[in-house]
């Protein structure tokens, strides 16, 4: 608890009016809510409806207005069981995820010879013969950077490997976790058939497994593998958005969106991917629901099933598109400390920047030049028309992470996620009380 | 490299002698090719007896002498399968592991409500009306500390909390994991039926799911917990220890007893305990082995079946505890630096002392009084009057990786590997050489 609001709990003994807890406070205690009572959200099913129900009483007795749930129908997929194990010459299990919309493996599993490439281009090139009938492992690495732009160069591996190896008439396929820790948790993430590939089973081996497989192949014997994955698609089934509003005061002045996903791979309970996000805007929403009233209705979405695909944030769009929103941004790269704001605006000298600049900069936060990337849930409404911004977060740590059984709420850096709360209260104060043009620059979004 | 490796490997382009590669590189083959190889290492199993024939290759091919295997038969244990899952009020998935000796849950497993307790004492304390039918579980806390101390206050925390639940009729027992990370990895490591207590399911909790555990307890409703461990003894099996010698010049003078253990947890494929300790010790012996003949002969131990219960070295000692020991440490506290050295002889300002400050200052490891534990596998043969010595590692990290999924090869600080080859040669050299009177100070040992 911060000085202030220590002083004003003892203010509160006198005057109960003043009891209300820090907007940091609020956003922990989402975070921690949701992670302990819910845990693993994933896209889709039973357990994300049950986020649902508790997110619209959490909201509602924070007291926002128009809380309400919008469903939408989606395809859903289910993980079942995964395991590998190295048959020859190296008994030993290894450690894996399936990747969100593998196929499974033939009932009992399949044993094949292990092919191992150190790049998808390398995939790629090998000749039909090379991997036909094999499982195909692709070890390429990952870098630390506080940008996330190693995620952005290693996704189209989780992604295109396995539908790249199934043409090739491969079994199975593998891939290094997209991840810089060292520990033995898989990294999931969403993966697709491309160009009507045949789905297969398609796996990632923790960071030590992949460096442990590599390692046997440098050794130079054939290496064979039982792996054996149950994941399937399940149909169609429901998944939804949580919407709730700070009202404003001219209700012509149109919409600032704001918001996180509230669904989460099925591994961890979604600490840092991406309940941080969704408690550091509800956060940043009651500290301006507590203040005076904005211009600007503040919409305020705990958006569904991003993980598969941004299915959330479509909805989203097609059932908002055409209302007047004036700005987009979403929080999704954990609870690690903002360090830059971009928000390229036609009028690249519009005094709002400097606003925002003097507003953020006592919390270490710069301008930083380029479009925004805004986030997989408001990319939709972006594409609208609508302005995105980003406040950026330092990426350094959230990759060891993310998309693991570790997404748990012990990763949380406290001061950092509190600087996260009030990066967000601060660029809400400028933007919903601004009467700035803010049509965006032109140009092609920065992530198609 | 190091420089004068560069040097030597320059130098053996014209002379071929001299391109053995040095010590050091030794040692961490052994542990590259022992953890990957061959991997987990569990006592008394098929994997632990392949290990022991890759050993008794590899120790062979380095040119030690009188290398071979000496068996013995013990009780084993087979892990099986072990989960457990939250049904209510908070439905979601724990990752446990079962501890050794662990019982298992009736087929199907069990659900029951759980009863948690913030230290053994408190269980302990505990009616056994509060218990009964009940899952107990124990979320006491452990530091972090240099000299692994908290290990020594927490352990019998895995090692009773079954039994004493047991006793008062709990259906089964979780204990927070005995480690210091933060991942969804737990710790296993042994615990036993004490008191004739009846076996049950006992395993420990990953230390996230231990905190999601305790702040579920502390929301005030009933916790429903369903559990299945089906951890079995599996009768008797064979188990074994390799040995292996560097010949001393003088047959009467006695043996240094040097080693690790060669068995590991089944979890992990035990780099850091013991892989380590057997490739510090044998990177040391070899560099003896090429180094002028020393007086003692120093044997080389790796331990079989060390992690139940120190079974590899009470065979040792029931085996050889007649033969002439003037020493004997073991290394089996990861790879990390030595800081420190103990030695505790009847003279305590007998020469060696001085000695061995000398030759070990300048890798930053100084004297430090008080009796050595040595170890679990070369207590035995120290109960038969042999001083002990400890080349004191630090245990910082230790417990982050300890008997986890965790303990693989990339955990590894190659520099402070190295610097523990260096030490372990250095004690070498002058304990070897000494005709010092190694007599061990009077008193208990210090682990009993």
């Amino acid at each position: 608890m911060t000085k202030i609001a220590l002083l004003l709990s003892a203010a509160a003994l006198s005057f109960p009016a003043l009891a209300a807890p820090p907007p940091e406070d609020v956003g922990y205690a989402v975070l921690e809510g949701l992670t302990t009572e819910i845990g693993p959200r994933l896209a889709a099913t039973e357990a994300e409806a049950r986020a649902r129900d508790w997110a619209v009483k959490r909201l509602k007795a924070l007291g926002f207005a128009n809380v309400h749930i919008e469903t939408y129908d989606m395809p859903s997929w289910e993980r079942g069981i995964g395991t590998a194990e190295v048959i020859a010459p190296y008994p030993q299990k290894l450690v894996i995820a399936a990747l969100g919309n593998s196929g499974s493996t033939p009932p009992g599993g399949v044993t094949a010879e292990v092919v191992g490439f150190p790049s998808i281009e390398a995939l790629q090139a090998a000749p039909e013969s090379a991997v036909k009938g094999k499982i195909v492992f692709v070890w390429h690495r990952m870098a630390v950077t506080q940008d996330a732009s190693s995620y952005e160069a290693n996704v189209p591996v989780r992604y295109a490997t396995a539908s790249i190896a199934s043409k090739k008439g491969a079994v199975a396929a593998l891939v290094r976790s997209i991840g810089t820790d060292h520990h033995r948790v898989a990294h999931t993430g969403v993966q697709a058939w491309i160009d009507g590939a045949t789905p297969i089973a398609a796996a990632a081996l923790s960071v030590p497994d992949a460096d442990q497989l590599e390692r046997m192949l440098a050794l130079g014997k054939p290496v064979t593998l039982h792996v054996e994955v149950t994941a399937h698609m399940t149909g169609t089934h429901q998944s939804g958005n949580v919407i709730a509003e700070v009202p404003g005061r001219d209700p012509k002045a149109g919409i600032v969106l704001i918001g996180g996903h509230l669904d989460s791979w099925d591994l961890g309970t979604g600490a840092i991917d991406d309940g941080a996000g969704v408690a550091i805007t509800t956060g940043a929403a009651k500290a301006m629901l507590e203040g005076p009233r904005p211009k600007h209705t503040i919409r305020l979405v705990w958006f569904g099933a991003e993980e598969p695909g941004g299915f959330g944030g479509k909805a989203y769009a097609a059932a908002h598109g055409k209302e007047k929103h004036i700005l987009a941004a979403e929080s999704d790269l954990g609870a690690d400390r903002v360090w830059s704001f971009r928000l390229a605006l036609a009028d690249p000298k519009a005094p709002i920047i400097t606003d925002l600049s003097r507003a953020l900069a006592p919390l270490g936060i710069g301008f930083a030049a380029g479009p925004a990337f805004g986030g997989t849930d408001v990319e939709p409404t972006g594409a609208t028309g609508v302005v995105l911004m980003d406040l950026v977060q330092d990426a350094t740590r959230y990759f060891d992470i993310h998309h693991t059984a570790d997404d748990t709420l012990d990763k949380i850096d406290r001061a950092q996620f509190d600087q996260n709360v009030a990066a967000w209260t601060a660029m809400l104060k400028v933007v919903t009380n601004s009467d700035a043009d803010l049509t965006p620059a032109p140009g092609p979004a920065p992530h198609e």
